[in-house]
């Protein structure tokens, strides 16, 4: 087989691949919001349509939630490596709209100082990664009309909605979706132009609550002062989870399962390319303002985090309002790491948060729950080593392997319920403002992707 | 003249009188959100007609927010008393709506173990208070075909929203508004059928902030460790308000100016028929919260405060968002009493957030400022020991001379404008729910209130 004729089939199609995504990425498809239902129902058609546009024998499969999407190609071709494809086609919520240069979902290309972008929602995260694989799987089949492995394609649509049906699916049809190994392309390169295979990854936990105080909203002027607020006691509890002289969460409990990073892999991390000043630019940061005593690489991809995600209560609208709130609420999520356990860890911080309560004041919890352990990759698989060199060779420099701050709880799953290793690697970038207003893929991300898929799968048969 | 044929002719009006009522909370007159505008000028214009329709001289006056109401009759009386009687037509936002037992804008009667209940939003607060004055001057019109007193009726619809248009009015028709005493009725009774006469007010002080952060919401998965989270920030500065051990407010310098109540002052109020356990249950609270060393009525009359009425960033939707948002935004407002001053007091509050902000953690003032002084009165003029005498005789128990935890603040500025003392007569519950949901006014209020300012009326012509 010539990969050469691969690759220029894909540099020849980058434009018509290019409108392919262009089109998946005007489809609304935000998971977590309801009113959007309709829109995710639409994406999975759209990937259905395009899988079997190349030969591939897809079908669109219902759960409680948003539909699966699942395919399968060249399974008669038994002596071929048989790997399994996963991405989402879901994404996150928009707002807030009015940071948006661009209407989310009216993307376009765009010229910038680090060349041309896509704009748009999920052009990162995660349309536009996994349409990289399925683009160099296009032109594969373009060339030789059949793919030079064994291939089942995997797609959700509540990856960032929790993925509250993904689990009963996979147990229901493990046989269906077993292969050697699993590809995931969610992920971002460690530093631009460094290509990056994940050699771990955080897990997550998420939980909400609301403090309840007076049984109606009151008039300051009437109970401020014998009054309880709940505003003031959900931020004094809110500013207990941290110990603001190291940086550590204060939680009892909270690091039980952390690892410490073995010194050569830390050394190897250190060495990977990582560009701190870039990373805390692209936030507007001057400094890193967590645990004092480690360094940026180990908070993001080796350390545990409690973030508050969402906090409010009372009046805010327009003007004022002189009231004390019958409730207040936060949504906190955590970043796990090592063999931290979700559920253990959720009952700490329960705990913590009702040992600080006043009388007068109760926690209602929320009960829509999940938590995810944290996932270590088993990189002397001879796949890591075929996919290392494969992507060398596309971007012409050592391939790392690196930590990752994000949660991609599906890595656990394929291993706890198939017994699969999970290979990740995207090529995403830090300033790709996924989750925020104005996401963007580069084209160059979009574009090398696709070869480096291409190259990916033609190393595997040789592994 | 019979005082005794004007309180019939009240008894047998009385359900007319609520019709009237019903009508005006019918209109949406919310001061401080701009979408209604149009239903503030609708009460405006309702108030001019009711006037005029007892033979009062009265006109909607332009202002450049809300406009005012002013009328006059009377004033060829030269030895008659001249009062000017104070109210406001505008409401309070109704949010949270889905608390509310029946639609805020549909008044209706209502049994209740506590006798017939108006409910509505304004009921109270102050459209009921309001009308308990107008249909006595209405009652006594009916039967004596003029008023005892000259009467200046003066009406605003932005007392919710800090009042922007209130002082440049008066200052302008200063001559116009000018009478021997204002009265004012938007207080409450010291306790359910104790007649009271404010003899203090607490004054306001109202501030806006938010703070900034990363320059973009975040994924806390790239971010989660490393960044700075402005939700994080703004609980700890929140909760730096306070002192827990002692319940008194953090900020330095912040009781400056704050007077100890004379301890015969003290006496008659914890003498005064304030029930402590009702003031607590009917927020649901089983013990006050505030200064240790304080006594719940000392808290609520003399003390300062300083409260959040509303606090909120990040992701509040359905479902969860891995977010470390730009920005938190926090409202807060402060009861101020004695001689404290709110000018050097917002800067005091400034001084204490910025002094504990972070690097790369910004904070932006809402500029849209308001302050106003506590108010304490002369109660040693004629006109109180008049009012004292007259409410004494329609409740058949000796009225009390109270402080009050709220805010007016015209009767600061009727002082500072127009050299006018204000008397505060009020006819409330502690369980009108005023800017809450469900907010009500007894019948009882009502019906005796306006039997009150017929009596208050007469007894002024004797003093």
């Amino acid at each position: 087989m010539s990969l050469n004729e691969v690759l220029d089939r894909i540099d020849a199609d980058v434009n018509a691949a290019t409108d392919r995504l262009l089109d998946l990425l005007r489809i609304q498809s935000v998971s977590t919001d309801p009113a959007y239902k309709a829109e995710c129902e639409k994406a999975a058609d759209w990937l259905v349509a395009d899988l079997k546009s190349i030969g591939i024998d897809a079908e669109k499969r219902v759960t409680p939630g948003h539909p699966m999407v699942v395919g399968h190609v060249g399974q008669e071709n038994k002596d071929a490596p048989h790997v399994l494809f996963y991405g989402h086609y879901d994404v996150q919520p928009v707002d807030p709209l009015n940071l948006w240069k661009t209407p989310p979902f009216e993307p376009q290309l765009e010229e910038t100082e680090n060349g041309t972008v896509i704009r748009g929602r999920g052009a990162s995260d995660d349309k536009g990664q996994l349409m990289t694989f399925v683009e160099a799987c296009r032109a594969w089949q373009a060339i030789h009309g059949s793919l030079p492995c064994r291939i089942t394609f995997f797609f959700e649509g509540e990856e960032e909605s929790g993925s509250p049906s993904l689990v009963p699916f996979m147990k229901e049809h493990a046989e269906e979706l077993k292969a050697d190994i699993a590809l995931i392309c969610d992920t971002s390169m460690v530093s631009r132009g460094v290509p990056s295979i994940a050699s771990q990854l955080r897990g997550m936990l998420k939980d909400e609550f609301t403090l309840v105080g007076p049984r109606i909203d009151l008039h300051s002027g009437h109970y401020g002062g014998p009054g309880l607020n709940p505003l003031r006691e959900i931020s004094r509890i809110v500013a207990s989870f941290y110990d603001e002289e190291t940086g550590k969460i204060a939680v009892e409990g909270f690091y039980e399962g952390v690892k410490e990073v073995p010194e050569d892999q830390m050394r190897q991390w250190e060495g990977c390319g990582f560009d701190a000043d870039d990373y805390l630019g692209n936030a507007g940061y001057t400094q890193a303002h967590g645990e004092k005593d480690r360094s940026i690489l180990e908070q993001q991809w080796a350390r545990p985090t409690l973030e508050v995600n969402g906090l409010w209560g009372g009046y805010n609208g327009a003007g004022s309002k002189t009231v004390i709130p019958s409730e207040a609420h936060c949504k906190i999520t955590c970043r796990l790491v090592g063999d931290m356990d979700p559920d253990a860890l959720r009952l700490k911080i329960r705990k913590h948060i009702e040992d600080r309560l006043k009388p007068d004041c109760k926690v209602v919890w929320d009960n829509d729950l999940e938590g995810s352990r944290a996932s270590v990759m088993d990189i002397t698989r001879p796949e890591f080593t075929a996919a290392r060199g494969a992507l060398s060779d596309e971007w012409e420099r050592e391939a790392v392997f690196c930590g990752m701050g994000g949660s991609i709880p599906i890595a656990g799953f394929f291993k706890s319920i198939l017994g699969m290793e999970s290979m990740l690697i995207g090529f995403a970038n830090e300033d790709d403002a996924i989750h925020s207003p104005n996401e963007k893929y580069d084209l160059k991300s979009f574009h090398k992707g696709i070869r480096s898929w291409a190259r990916v799968l033609e190393a595997l048969t040789q592994s």
